[in-house]
């Protein structure tokens, strides 16, 4: 039973942060960015994944035949791809063609409902696009896929041809099982508009075939969420959206604000409820990969969404969360945060510290010291919630256990036009160990590739295990832009070691000097580690 | 009449962007701030413009001074404060003091209407609740002023006790005419329970006394904009929000996109009609003076709400615009944008082309050459689709219409560390114009910084026009992490000579390289304006 008393009802949700999110302006997802939210989102439960439009974008293809080897949970993978062009028949439709050769177990369809596209932008008729319709979710249905309708523009097809839209959604479902997705592709829909319209189809079509509706909105009037909340309660229980709500003009309906509000207030079931927790962690992931800021005032999952300011909201906060929280932070897996005050988030920093060292206590002398240090970077741009391991390193130095494992003397970087010998930059370092120094240069393709061999380069004469080590990721955001090209940095550098993989971070107006500081964590991170390896057997 | 078929209303909008805007995180107005967005919003027609709590904000109180000296044309200024303390006179309390000492003609009072939050947080009784309502609502009634009920968590108090919900709505209109604003202080409440209990409020209480219903909504739930239509819907005709939806934790309901929600689709009046155009302008004027950047994708003012990207929406726009828009983008004072893109189409590249250069069609030869260079350029990490100035410069090297500005002869960046005299970077470069060479140097925090100076410092020697360009924005994308610091990189540039922006974009394996490419689009972005305009004038 749900919240409101009725039977829980299991919805499908149907992400599409790769196909729609993907024609949000800035985005470009690689083939790896791809599969990583890939990963992602199967984790979490979703029951379909939109992953791209291979008829389109051929870049697509490839990336099906990579994502056919991982091996999926909980959802299906789903291609997209529109019916067929007029007058000709499907089999001869090569988009088509290049859907059905993505082999995915599922496809979604577009469509026309609206009889103004069928003759003004499709410029054919209205039964060539019935055919249409009728002719490609058949032919994929004989394939053995599982069929979704998006039937576009539903909602202002509905508006100006009622009879025309129902009479798409008909032609969609002959030939077998197919979802009907009510589409606000234009994004303005108002909530009583979308209520209305979706009941009549769940009551009369979707209730005659037995077929199930979906829903699909877009935010340009500022409500696709409500609109994606109002169609569920007419009774639509599939759901489209994406990730922060990405997606073309306003974006799409966020499924990082529907899922907690279906699930956590109208018990739904959206995704795997211990996934629930991962909502925030996912939603920055994602914002990650596709190179974002995620927006910080973004409902459940953003930076701001639990962080008050206002004295009186703190002092209710203090006395009882619900006097200003409309749920815990920590069913999303967010944090609360107090923005004017001095106690902010020191449980939350202490129980960080006590994941690094158990034995710190809040009374501890260290905590103070560690919590000081950890203001003042973050102060600076630090974030250490990607970077783990520059966050240990960070209270090793503080407990006194800390011992640099070598000392740097001078790096000197050159970098040149036009470039010499292919190269555009070499590097010098000058370092030391317990007293011995050494001295090497590397060149490379950029400053920090050429920084980064020269600095491994004189490590391993002394720690060998060093050679174990490559770098697997480096990411670099811009923090503030008003200085521009002297503007703060922030560089991300994930490393492995075959064992394990590990983040670490630098911040600085100088690029160079960021991406020092993220590789000595990274160097200092496997030898810390190896470090503790030989004291464990020594004990 | 409206778009229903209902007589026209006018409603009164209630701006709060001073107040709780300011209550957002990284928010913190000025005083001449302050003033700056008083006149923007009496331009638009705001009925009330909320600018302060006197009371908790010392500060406030000077503004109020200040403003005082505003002929304002359209809004009333509304002072912002709390019902009395507990167990002491209204007359004796500071904050109603300060309140009333701020001099506003109307003010708006918030109380409490959830029994929790009377019982909890204020830690009194349910009678003494009411008698602080209907106290300090009387107080301001008698001295003359006009007076909005901030009815605090009115819906999650409605849920918990409906019967003492209303009753402090009638302790509110004792005494006098009020406007009895129902607020979703935590944002969490869903589109129909704001419908029902507004609908509760304008049929009971209101219509008994004969006062308006208002409206303030939080976007916890990611339905703000929704709820305050719904509650209009249902007889609200007092509106409250911010401008870009500024405010505590996710923000307040945004009145960006409620004013033409409601004026353009609905028939209600809000702002001036004639001022609908404005909208755009003032969202990014507020942005700006708030310091923070205007979301690309917010509905209606935002950068990316007409901008389209996929290549069927883009054909789709072409034949009819209202394809895929749901409003006019002229009717806000905002623009349609097409991007390019792998998932854009021929015809998309073809128009860019025509407006850089008219006289080129799909069959001129250059038109193929660009298409090639383009695809190859994008296949290699560039996007134009935010660097409309290097897609122009593009164009003109196809067309052989492009001369360069200058020749680089060779640069050389040295970065170090430690840092000598704090600067970690410093660049030499020779170049030459017309054969006069130009050789200089430069540091800076960075090798980009120090380029960028250097760079500048050689080539205003030649062109003295280049002193008013500043770079306003720098970005840099990651685009395959595999490599790790060899990793392919995409910078983007965005400058501005006081009269226009302009962002230029490059591609390398080395950061220097790529922020090279865009820095030099950049400046001759600039020269070429230069130029077109001295040909002009000759022409």
């Amino acid at each position: 039973m749900n919240a409101n008393g009725t039977p829980q009802k299991t919805l499908a949700l149907f992400d599409s942060t790769l196909r729609d999110g993907a024609q949000a302006e800035g985005i470009s997802f690689s083939v790896p960015d791809k599969l990583k939210i890939v990963e992602a989102l199967d984790g979490l439960g979703v029951r379909y994944i939109e992953a791209g439009n291979p008829g389109s974008n051929p870049k697509d293809l490839d990336f099906f035949q990579q994502v056919a080897h991982i091996q999926l949970k909980h959802a299906k993978l789903t291609g997209f791809g529109s019916t067929r062009r007029r007058d000709i028949n499907v089999e001869d439709d090569k988009n088509v063609a290049s859907l059905l050769q993505a082999n995915t177990p599922a496809v979604a369809i577009f469509g026309k409902s609206w009889d103004f596209h069928v003759t003004e932008i499709l410029r054919t008729t209205l039964d060539e696009n019935l055919a249409m319709i009728r002719d490609t979710l058949a032919f994929f249905k004989t394939k053995g896929k599982e069929v979704i309708f998006d039937a576009e523009h539903y909602f202002d097809g509905y508006k100006n041809n009622p009879e025309y839209a129902l009479q798409t959604l008909e032609a969609a479902v002959e030939g077998g099982d197919t979802v009907l997705c009510l589409c606000d592709t234009n994004g303005g829909a108002f909530p009583d508009e979308i209520a209305a319209a979706t009941k009549l189809v769940v009551e009369t079509i979707a209730k005659k075939h037995g077929v199930e509706v979906g829903i699909h909105c877009h935010n340009d009037g500022g409500m696709a969420v409500a609109n994606t909340i109002v169609a569920v309660e007419a009774g639509a229980v599939h759901v489209q959206g994406t990730l922060n709500g990405l997606g073309e003009r306003c974006g799409n309906a966020n499924l990082c604000t529907i899922i907690p509000n279906l699930q956590a207030k109208r018990g739904y079931q959206c995704i795997l409820p211990e996934k629930m927790a991962d909502l925030a962690p996912t939603a920055a992931y994602a914002a990650e990969i596709a190179n974002i800021k995620l927006n910080d005032r973004d409902p459940y999952v953003g930076k701001s969404a639990f962080a008050h300011k206002g004295g009186m909201h703190i002092d209710g906060v203090n006395k009882a969360s619900s006097s200003f929280e409309h749920v815990d932070p920590a069913l999303v897996g967010n944090e609360r945060r107090f923005l004017m005050s001095e106690v902010s988030g020191r449980a939350t920093i202490l129980s960080k510290i006590q994941r690094v060292m158990p034995s710190v206590t809040k009374d501890s002398p260290e905590t103070e010291s560690i919590i000081g240090r950890l203001k003042e970077l973050e102060h600076m741009g630090y974030q250490f919630e990607g970077a783990e391991s520059s966050f240990k390193l960070l209270v090793h130095k503080h407990l006194g256990k800390y011992k640099p494992f070598f000392e740097l003397i001078h790096f000197k970087i050159i970098g040149e036009q036009p470039r010499k010998n292919g190269t555009s930059s070499t590097a010098m370092i000058k370092l030391a160990v317990d007293g011995k120094e050494e001295i090497t240069a590397a060149d490379g393709d950029g400053p920090v590739h050429a920084l980064d061999r020269a600095l491994r380069k004189a490590l391993e004469v002394f720690y060998p295990e060093l050679k174990q080590v490559h770098l697997t990721d480096y990411k670099v955001r811009v923090l503030e832009t008003r200085s521009a090209t002297a503007s703060k940095v922030r560089v991300l550098i994930e490393s492995t070691d075959g064992e394990e993989a590990w983040t670490t971070v630098g911040v600085s107006n100088d690029i160079i000097e960021a991406s020092w500081i993220a590789l000595v964590d990274s160097m200092e991170h496997k030898l810390l580690k190896e470090l503790e390896k030989k004291m464990r057997v020594f004990m």
